[in-house]
């Protein structure tokens, strides 16, 4: 039987899921919005429809217009990618109630893990480490000293309406949470008008930890490791590495049992990501679950061996895995720098345009997942993201230098890059050490902040 | 100690050593004629100097101006690539006679085994298979009967002076060569006015198989499988695969241990090709050796996983290999395409000029060895070949099937490719089957000759 998948995606990822179909021998379809026409994504597919205008939510995030295109080309499936509307579960069940197959889990599990809270209890309950806090709000200072006392030292009093970094203090020990619990209720009013606060475990310098999973609809759940994605500015990732550098072989064994625990629970099906903090005493804890493949993904593929857009197509059409646990090894050390077009030097302010000149460089064990191509004009309606440039080499040292050497042929004109400034990260002691942390960037950008205006 | 290694090439093989000495943290110096002051191995080194005249050998070939540039620059070494003086044994002492090191094997080694005939009776000594023959011109008929009986039908009788096919015959058994004998002396009389012959024992559709050897200076020689370059116009090699999909698991272990026989037997050091031809019945004869990296070395490094230009330059300068014969596991398959600057449909007409538009597909898996970019001017001196395309899978089908998907991406416009042709070989069923032999592609020809005129 002959298959045809729809790719509601656009982008480097588009042409990622394109041709891991094409070599599946599968048929592609393409959606693309008016701003795309040029994409390379609309180039490369067998069949390409146009979705509506630019804003993505009038095309990329049009479910109507999606599924009638995926309908009107005769395809048997829906590929989302990430972003747009990966996680909706409203849209996997649009999807298989018009007979499609959805890449990716159920409604059902994208509702149950996809909300935090949900996603929270359901760790608890199967026994995976979460970060532990008081039931709500806290009533009292000595429920807070209780709560304190049953989670252990630091811990974070958050007021409840609080954010961008104001109405939240840390607390060492007792006296301090004291004072702590006084001060910021008081702040929380004067700033919120509620002083309502809660309380919860404090991860200092936390390392962002994901664990790649993929499960068959036979029951198979693997895991493939670990990536360390903790370099990132305001939640965004610009790095990631796997293995992660500073992981134990005991906790590295720890987080595939929990990921795997808890995708079981679930009974998950597709390829999905674990996120979990991880501490200095290398104590992990979960946060959430993304259900979906990961912009990331490519360095789990390079360290693995293991294609994961394949993978994710044949569980779609009810193949099982092509691999148990006991084949996933981790055979080197793989580096992803996203490179975006936005200008570092003026506060990562996003450069869309045109690309006048273009050189992606390659050699051996070096991957650049793009979409990009000289004369492309990268819109101004989507992720900034341009290209992925992965290597992979036998130790993390000799996968730094092959990024740095990688970084120093690419040449991006026409639009402000951050290539050099990943070129600069590259060449960082705290970086090159391995032990960065989730706010190890902002730190970076004052420096780089400082030294500008010096 | 700091290094620096002057490239005595251009192209891809250039920009390949260019980056596999930074990741080592060595200095590089490109060298250039003036038809390339725009080529990529110019703009990535770190100096780069002009030797010359656009003619190979006014630049490329002229050992004064490179051996001037190499010490003008500083440099304590140089590659010499493949082609241009990466053979010339006198090249060789000149650049050790000036103090540097050659990335390569000695002068000695390249004389001795550089001769075809020398190479020939060292191979005889060491046991190693070798297509026997007369030593030598035949003196009647009775002698050619003696050696056919010795070496076994069918042989082939070659006249002296023959060439271009003409002067050979084959002979099944002793009435046919009694004949061919008769026939091909008095042809070769009237055609080359010369009626000496000699015989030789024919091997039937061969295949041309080589292994990869590499040898550091403390005497550890391993050898890294076989490639089959069965796919060959004119003795130039079009596709490469490795493994070979024809030869067993028992040939391959003769051919490797063949391989590292012959190396150990002449001393060799750094990497080198041995070359064999493969009948029916796995029957293998060595024909001669390479002492130097191939083109088609990346096919071999992605089924192992080593880098050989980095360990080339180790072994150059004094360090062991990074791995033992045990370490190398044939990994997957690969499959590799030249893409030449030139027209198929014009009996291969090379195809100079400015590349007007450039897609060079990637992914996972995908390699391109490139020396071009948009814009770039391939110039009408050198080498048409203007990328390798490189896939690697699980096994030969995924191979296959990858690299149709790659060349259907791939983008060359202003000059005329093979990038079509070799698309249709990726669908040609002999190709598929993988028993194509040397003559596959002067019969495919045939064929696409054939379909052109009706």
């Amino acid at each position: 039987m002959s298959h045809k998948i729809l790719i509601a995606n656009r982008g480097e990822i588009a042409v990622r899921i394109i041709r891991a179909a094409k070599e599946l021998g599968i048929e592609t379809v393409s959606v693309y919005s008016k701003a795309d026409e040029d994409a390379l994504h609309v180039k490369i597919a067998d069949q390409a429809i146009c979705v509506g205008e630019p804003k993505s939510s009038d095309s990329y995030l049009n479910m109507n217009h999606i599924l009638s295109a995926a309908i009107a080309t005769g395809c048997d499936a829906i590929h989302p990618g990430y972003g747009f509307l990966s996680e909706n579960a409203v849209f996997v069940e649009m999807v298989e109630s018009c007979g499609l197959r959805f890449i990716g889990p159920t409604a059902d599990t994208i509702r149950l893990i996809g909300d935090k809270a949900s996603a929270k209890r359901i760790a608890k309950e199967a026994g995976v480490p979460i970060i532990m806090g008081s039931e709500g709000i806290l009533e009292h200072l000595e429920e807070a000293l209780k709560v304190a006392k049953k989670i252990g030292y630091p811990v974070m009093i958050k007021a409840t309406n609080g954010g961008g970094g104001r109405g939240i203090s840390i607390a060492y020990n007792e006296k301090e949470l004291v004072h702590a619990y006084e001060r910021t209720s008081l702040e929380a009013e004067a700033a919120f008008g509620d002083k309502s606060l809660y309380i919860e475990k404090f991860i200092e310098s936390p390392k962002h930890i994901e664990v790649q999973i993929i499960a068959d609809k036979e029951g198979n759940v693997v895991h493939l490791y670990e990536r360390d994605c903790s370099t990132q500015r305001r939640n965004q990732k610009m790095i990631e590495e796997a293995p992660a550098p500073t992981i134990s072989d005991t906790l590295r064994k720890k987080l595939g049992v929990a990921a795997i625990k808890l995708a079981k629970k679930i009974n998950y099906i597709n390829a999905g990501t674990l996120e979990f903090l991880v501490d200095k005493n290398q104590d992990y804890y979960f946060i959430e679950m993304n259900t979906r493949i990961q912009v990331e993904h490519p360095i789990t593929e390079m360290i693995t061996g293991i294609d994961l857009v394949k993978e994710q197509i044949n569980v779609a059409y009810d193949k099982p895995l092509s691999f148990k646990q006991r084949d996933i090894k981790i055979l080197g050390h793989a580096i992803e720098c996203r490179i975006n077009a936005e200008d570092p030097m003026n506060g990562f302010r996003p450069s869309p345009g045109k690309i006048t000149n273009l050189f992606i460089p390659g050699g051996f064990n070096v991957r650049v997942d793009t979409h990009v191509y000289q004369g492309y004009s990268v819109p101004p309606y989507y992720d900034s993201m341009v290209a992925k440039v992965i290597v992979f080499e036998k130790n993390r040292r000799e996968a730094i230098k092959k990024m740095r050497v990688t970084l120093e042929q690419m040449v991006v004109e026409g639009i402000k890059t951050n290539i050099e400034y990943q070129y600069l990260i590259m060449h960082d002691y705290t970086f090159i050490k391995g032990n960065y942390d989730t706010g190890y960037i902002a730190k970076f950008n004052e420096l780089v902040e400082k030294n500008k205006n010096e």
